[in-house]
């Protein structure tokens, strides 16, 4: 059996928002830093997969976050593999403090993709990735919900530009979280004391796109969707202000 | 005599563009990083001066890169105070690679601001601030350019948003860097080899007001001028392609 791995973080200044505490978006990057990291040490990185133009796509994810870290704060963070099925594979991650309580938590749900075909892999095909890799431990919180579509007004329009898009050449995940924050009356951010974010990526916004932003609030929460030029949905986020 | 002031940085995968080569924000990034930690340890960074409700502003700045280091490579960063007169003092780096060749430089000019006028201070009042700091080593380039207005139809706008804002509530200097890349043929990052930017910051550009940013092409040099809704002029930045 596997054992969790270990992440060792600190607030940069370059994480922060105007409150000088880490930004939504930023979290996702170190958590995500941490996916990447621990895969390409066990051997099944997106470098390792790439000698068969295969890689890994991020379907759905959720993150919990019962504060926002200030800057320079240090913390711990634990990921890990649950477990896997034909087309999806979890991954958990723990955020500890430095007096050990635990402040966020994180689930994600990664496919494995053939770029050639541009399809998903039966993960089952490829076990050997997670060979000794699965760590028996539950989930830390819920699972990613499954989004609803959002029916509103289109709030913004962005065009997918150069800084927006990544090796894959489609817009990130941190991109899409900074729009929907930039989309909220900004004392929202301002006053976030707690937060549950959740993730649907359907679709890819590729470098030239023109996404539209569709928000809708509902109660504490509050519902985003990104469509294309041809009107898909290309991901789904919600936002829970606890 | 102080001594250069050393730091060793790896290039991530969250300053690397899709070319999977460190972007000149993320290059920016990093050097005024160092610039900030380097002021910290030495007792005359941002959080010594809140004291007194004073600041450091970065006024002009010019980076030059021989080349676009590659993800994951390590670099060396040392950075020294080279002078200051009344109104600025200048901050130099050098960036060497794992086998001492130096592949990049830059030069910065910062003021001292009375956040309670918006003023700047006059440097010899607070001279105690550099004290022992000056490094008597000449500047690794040519200082940054006083760069002209632009002349030219609006290529964008864009409204300050809250993934644009630092701390000081001011769009930061990525932010620029990034949209004028954004308005540039995708070409142009993709096939970048070396490189020089000039940045002359006026003005802040605050949360909620609409850029209108000018480009202009010149024989292999792109000039840009980001201007707020009443005209005036915050930010110049010059683009040569080596």
């Amino acid at each position: 059996m596997a054992e969790k791995s270990v992440f060792k973080y600190t607030i940069e200044p370059e994480s922060v928002d105007f409150t000088s505490r880490a930004s939504v978006s930023s979290m996702f990057n170190l958590v995500l830093h941490a996916a990447g990291k621990d895969a390409h040490r066990r051997g099944f990185g997106i470098d390792a997969l790439a000698e068969n133009d295969y890689g890994w796509v991020l379907s759905r994810m959720c993150m919990e976050l019962d504060r926002m870290p200030n800057e320079y704060e240090n913390f711990t963070l634990h990921t890990w593999i649950g477990g896997y099925n034909r087309l999806i594979s979890t991954r958990n991650f723990t955020l500890t403090d430095n007096e050990g309580n635990e402040f966020g938590r994180a689930v994600s749900h990664w496919c494995m993709l053939d770029f050639k075909t541009r399809m998903p892999l039966d993960m089952n095909t490829l076990a050997k990735v997670h060979d000794g890799t699965i760590v028996d431990a539950p989930s830390p919180c819920d699972g990613p919900k499954r989004l609803a579509a959002v029916d509103s007004e289109v709030a913004e329009t962005h065009r997918v530009a150069y800084s927006d898009i990544d090796f894959n050449r489609h817009m990130n995940t941190m991109r899409y979280i900074d729009f929907a924050f930039d989309a909220l009356p900004i004392e929202i951010p301002e006053n976030l004391k707690a937060v549950r974010v959740d993730l649907n990526f359907m679709k890819e916004a590729l470098y030239g796109d023109t996404l539209s932003l569709l928000h809708k609030e509902e109660e504490s929460r509050h519902c985003f969707e990104f469509r294309n030029d041809a009107g898909e949905s290309l991901c789904r986020m919600a936002l829970e202000i606890k």
